[in-house]
């Protein structure tokens, strides 16, 4: 079994006859409030999905907050490398945490900043992202995945351990939040919010990947199965709430949301999730509109990206390398109808301002912003 | 450029950089009422439709109409071959026309009786439609394809032409037709049909194979434009005429059908024609329910065994050979409320009776079956 990060650059993702893993080993150093703090605390309990109030796992290091220091990097394409776009949109961080975006194609060794000028990134320098791993460990041996956050003076990457960076976007980083950022780990709902990110980790955002890269009839069927399961749960949940959690917007509906946004483009056709597609399941599609439609969510999303990355890339299961033309994506701007389950989606907290122009998706990419504006 | 019978059995479909283009030369001998009286008409007009009142192509011999010779090898995954089960059905062929029905999943040289006892036709014995075409050319030297009508007492292919297999069961098998059997060439109706069908075949039959085979991104560009176009065109037509020419059914019905019907569970996801599903445009969806609810036409339909044909054979597109478990099919049953615009299917004719036990679909291939029945 060979255990895989389809977000990194292994190269082929299906292995006859096997279910796909996921390969969850990543580079678990922490960027924090109080490093001396934080390397007090006992290691956190073995996760997929991150913890809060924990310290470092076993070997991991602590590095400060600081701002202008560190630069996330971030593929627009990439559904867990979205998270960080979204929280850091949400909280108001882009003033001090600032952010390299790869094109969509990697190619077997590395994502690239072919989309930057000359092709390199123009805080960091360099042309591949592997560079800013070999920077910190010469013979970094697994996947170049995005995120990644790069510390700059150094040019090394800090951590790539994706579950985690959004938490601790929302806890080590609150002193430079935003004026009316919203709490996205509320306290009185994280008993319930774990299990739920964990259940919409295996089964829904990484449960798409165990359709598409199923490497047999059996395992396919049995994740297809699950998938379902599970979207149908959701479906149900959403028709009385308007969030995950409620009337208010959290880090569970961030997780799901990416997911969400990919599922007609992409997973549908590509990885075979084809039961229905999100705009037939009424609860979940006005949802994940209602989303899209937020500041902080739709406007992070580049759906010429995202199809170009997953078509392109996973050339075992699309060797053609073709890019579909559809599907239509007007429908995002529908209204959803959503206001009356609940109307303050951040809570206490107001939404962020409008995207800085030197941020924004490319013109055609998304209907927000239609080609030729 | 290759050019290619996607039914065939050549083995790879995509050429690299160029577009699609079918393969058109085929067996075009004939069976009819009146050998020696067609011999003397003039030959047919290049056609990739079929014409009737012409005589042979050159070369092509004429071979008379008697019932019970002949064997109509029709897989069901087939939409070539799937249109000569509904004409059969329609006419009321099924007693003077046997049928033999290969598996969905041919090899790279020919298609096969796998589904039958012993994995031999019980009519020809022969494991091979390949040998069927051996027997009447033994160097033949292009892909085997489906539909195929074999002479029994020789067991040689007589014909794969299936453009005009349709059109000659119903001008010159009539004395054969059933009691009630609709006329699906209406005089009045020929002008416009033929145009009608030629658009239908170039843009749409085999313009889903122009988006799925396509060798570049550019030709599948192009594919999926024209696809839509005259999707959009039809839709439109559609919106106030119960079937293509009006308010009875004809042969341009059942050529477009086998297309639609084959859309959202094939044509969406494996051939990227995914600007909308059927689903998605209303008048085309409700036209298609309508038609699979009339007898002869959704009763031929194995959706399993189209699934498998698709997903299995093209493994150049579709390189693990995992099936989708999707769509959900049955909205197919779902009322079209269509008869306000025509209440005559059938003109002054019947719908044919119920299908014979022993040539019904696969119980649970098809939501009129359900499985466990």
């Amino acid at each position: 079994m060979s255990a895989q990060n389809e977000y990194s650059t292994r190269g082929s993702y299906v292995t006859d006859g096997e279910a796909f893993e996921r390969d969850t080993q990543y580079i678990e150093d922490r960027i924090v409030a109080d490093p001396d703090a934080v390397r007090q605390l006992p290691a956190p309990p073995a996760s997929k999905i991150g913890t809060v109030g924990a310290g470092l796992s076993d070997g991991a290091q602590a590095w400060p907050v600081e701002p202008h220091r560190y630069r996330l990097v971030a593929a627009r394409a990439c559904p867990w490398a979205n998270r960080t776009l979204i929280v850091r949109r949400l909280l108001g961080l882009e003033d001090v945490i600032s952010i390299g975006l790869p094109g969509p194609v990697h190619d077997a060794r590395s994502w690239t900043f072919d989309l930057d000028p000359d092709g390199r990134d123009p805080v960091l320098g360099t042309e591949r992202l592997q560079s800013n791993y070999f920077a910190r460990f010469p013979d970094y041996p697994r996947g170049i995945t995005v995120p990644a956050i790069v510390d700059i003076p150094s040019g090394a990457v800090v951590t790539n351990d994706y579950p985690q960076i959004t938490l601790d976007f929302s806890t080590e980083w609150r002193e430079f939040h935003r004026e009316g950022a919203p709490d996205l780990l509320p306290v009185e709902h994280r008993e319930e919010m774990w299990p739920l990110m964990n259940r919409v980790f295996t089964e829904v955002n990484n449960g798409v990947y165990r359709c598409g890269f199923a490497g047999s009839q059996a395992a396919y069927d049995e994740a297809y199965a699950r998938l379902w399961s599970t979207l149908d749960w959701l479906e149900d949940r959403l028709a009385t709430r308007r969030f995950l959690m409620g009337d208010r917007i959290t880090e569970a509906d961030v997780r799901l949301f990416t997911t969400l946004v990919r599922f007609d483009p992409v997973y549908h056709g590509h990885f075979k999730t084809n039961r229905q597609r999100l705009s037939e399941m009424p609860h979940l599609w006005a949802y994940a509109r209602d989303l899209f439609q937020t500041p902080g969510f739709g406007d992070t999303v580049d759906f010429q990206e995202i199809k170009e990355h997953y078509y392109i890339t996973h050339s075992d299961i699309n060797p053609t390398g073709i890019v579909p033309a559809g599907p239509d994506l007007s429908d995002w701007l529908e209204p959803h109808g959503r206001e009356n389950l609940g109307d303050a989606p951040f809570g206490a907290g107001t939404a962020p301002g409008p995207v800085p122009p030197h941020e924004r998706v490319t013109a055609g990419h998304n209907p927000m912003y239609p080609a030729g504006d």
